[in-house]
């Protein structure tokens, strides 16, 4: 194999780092990625579509194993621990995002990860290395495939395979040749198309699902000598040439080493899709600024990039809590009425009368300007027609939980705090316990269960 | 969901077919083609890419359970029993193909089918009917994609995870609607790129264990409740729009009920890739009618169809005995050197200074007759040059396996007795008695192990 071909170098970089070439700060965020992304796998809980993934992989596993399936306190194998945790982490759509690459990495990287982590006895240090690896990795493959990919590919699904596989391969101690088998696996299982939004269907749980097992997959048999293409990225007959018509190679390798796209990634702070974001903070702006109430809105035009209408466009009538999450109207109804849209708003609210009225003013047009800093800067710009005549325009240049504009410690544990409490995942105790250990995970030398398995007493066994 | 869109019509069929309205031969072409799957399974023991998935199923799996990975004799979840019999079922390159859609079908309808049907303890006449669904669905999604999307993705990987998910669905009872969200599941993860040929690399196995497993969790999920896009074939994010440029939409539904693709599909007589088997014919035709010996040759121009350059031109200098079946000089070359193209002439001479001399001098030109009538039919044609200034024409227009110039049950048995007697996966006494057993498959009221458990004696327990 060529060392100097963009995939190999991507390889070799996964295969070599070590904790300490990662600065301290970017440690910091994947802690703090971490314990978002733990809050984010527990409001899985009581989801349908990720019980029955849940009960797909425990019946289909072993009914003991080293693995801990979050949302069950069950245990089994890593794969099918994976698997779970994938498809519980992404469900309730408060997991971490990097915007250049539009790719979702937490609900990938982290599940399988931990899952291996724990198979394999590993330290904190260990997996909070091989996640930086699945994060750079990941990122970047999301990057290479490009705004073409993301029309019809969901990203998370794609290159999560890649992101999981690089993580699972650097706990595995794969070398870099044995990382780049890893990639062609990997990505030769590349799957997740967007169709499933037009009918509200549960395909997003599985992509994350789906990806975090094939790369764990992939991994381990690399382990086993069992090899992949050399070039699955940029190759002639590979991802690129299958699914994207404007990849750029040159993103595989961008600064690795020097350039840490793990702390590029923003927290979530509405519970619903990104591209959602930018518009709600933006129309939040204005209606404090002129201390509006929601009655006071004839109409609200939001000022987005193409991919918003992408992926929003076709949500006209969202029929599920799940699909009002891709409705721009939806989201800033909710926005407008409580000044956040948040689980439990979504959950009680997105039906209501007065939510359904205001989405249905609520309009999306093409910006130029927001268009042309897409993907690398997600602005957001409303133009807000008030019953009285007025047109208020606001602005914001990074929405909440962007790295310019990031969650606190203090406001990630309460993100995680309140996401269980909604789910009924864990009791308040239970996860204080659980994150105030998960922030001293680069202390703790073997990774072990992250929640407490439940107290049964003798009564209910 | 709408039941006119052809994905809905698809799938009311797939859901619906019942044994009684399979035409009689189409039954018999079916037990055929699980014989000789079967064989092709037993085929895969001993290799090296086959035992690293088996092994990964294996630890990941339980370590009992309903179903049998025939290539270890173990047993665990169907899920598990499927990835790893579809991983030794395509790599002897021996299992069946569909000519219209370039789709191998056995490799992933039958692992997924079988696995199910031992977990739900279904007869012989529910799995036949189950796989003939498989053949019905995969191959028409096949022939949907069209040539395009074969360029770059793998059909068998691709078309597959529909194929096994029609399959699994049709024996756990899905309704159409299920049966929809099953194809939605199935679609969304479908994967499988071209690129590992170029490196010789282990994915083809990957792409079928990857394709009969998600087929069968989609099928089990759907089961479950879980839902899939409605459109995930033709809609406007879906398969088509991903993954080709000349879908027909038309093809999905053509003939349901009344043309029965399962019967169109060819057994592979020569040990390589279909691409190479009309042209290996062809010759085979010229030596036999002149009497030519393989001294005889100068050279021999190969006139093919675009997707046998697509697919065989990249594979120049063959590095292993897999690669080695993509490479229409070595495949010629040995089909000159003893008549026979099998497992055992690549395994043992397919480096031989003679045959690597002879593959230098078989070269492939594109033909716009052979390319009209591909996929249809695979017409072969060769111009060969002798020492002796000759230029002698040769022309197949069904190569041996073909619908028109089919196997009989006496050679598809004697096929998999030599599969099973060159991997050593089974004795001859027990390859005869599993395949008199599958012969009358559609009595047997309980589907059980296809290959009897080894005996063990005390000593080695």
């Amino acid at each position: 194999m060529n060392s100097t071909t963009p995939t190999a170098q991507l390889a070799a970089f996964a295969a070599s780092l070590r904790f300490d070439d990662i600065p301290g700060p970017v440690v910091r965020r994947a802690e703090d990625l971490l314990v978002d992304w733990f809050g984010s796998t527990v409001a899985g809980h009581g989801s349908r579509p990720v019980a029955s993934i849940t009960r797909f992989a425990q019946a289909m596993g072993p009914q003991a194993g080293p693995s801990e399936v979050i949302v069950s306190r069950a245990r089994t194998s890593p794969y099918l621990a994976a698997m779970a945790n994938a498809a519980a982490s992404h469900v309730a759509e408060q997991d971490d995002v990097h915007n250049g690459s539009v790719f979702h990495p937490a609900t990938v990287v982290f599940p399988a990860a931990v899952a291996t982590a724990q198979a394999l006895g590993a330290s904190g240090r260990e997996l909070l290395t091989a996640s930086v690896v699945g994060y750079e990795v990941g990122i970047r493959v999301g990057e290479f495939l490009g705004r073409s990919h993301y029309k019809v590919f969901h990203t998370t699904g794609t290159a999560g395979t890649l992101a999981a596989a690089a993580a699972v391969g650097h706990l595995l101690g794969l070398d870099a040749r044995q990382m780049q088998h890893a990639f062609g696996s990997a990505g030769t299982q590349s799957a997740g198309l967007w169709e499933f939004l037009r009918t509200a269907a549960d395909s997003k749980q599985l992509h994350t699902a789906h990806a975090a097992a094939a790369g764990l997959m992939s991994a381990y048999l690399a382990q086993d000598g069992f090899t992949g293409a050399a070039q699955i990225l940029e190759g002639p007959q590979g991802m690129a040439a299958g699914m994207s018509s404007d990849a750029d190679p040159s993103r595989l390798t961008d600064g690795l080493g020097t350039r840490w796209a793990t702390a590029e990634t923003s927290f979530k702070f509405h519970a619903s899709c990104r591209h959602t974001h930018p518009a709600a903070d933006a129309l939040l702006q204005v209606m404090q600024a002129h201390r509006l109430q929601p009655e006071d809105l004839d109409r609200v035009v939001t000022q987005v990039h193409q991919g918003a209408i992408d992926v929003l466009g076709p949500v006209l009538r969202p029929a599920t809590v799940h699909q009002s999450k891709f409705s721009m109207g939806t989201v800033l109804a909710l926005v407008a009425r409580f000044g956040q849209a948040g689980l439990a708003e979504f959950d009680r609210h997105f039906l209501d009368d007065a939510t359904q009225s205001l989405a249905g003013r609520v309009s999306m047009e093409l910006d130029a300007e927001v268009d042309a800093a897409y993907p690398q800067r997600w602005i957001g710009k409303v133009a807000v027609h008030t019953l009285d005549g007025r047109v208020l325009h606001g602005r914001v240049d990074e929405p909440k939980g962007d790295p310019g504009n990031t969650l606190s410690r203090e406001e990630i544990t309460a993100k995680a705090l309140r996401l269980a409490a909604f789910s009924g995942g864990a009791t308040a105790a239970e996860m204080q316990a659980a994150i105030d250990a998960l922030w001293r995970i680069a202390g703790v030398p073997v990774v072990g269960n992250l929640l407490r398995q439940r107290e049964v007493s003798p009564a209910h066994v």
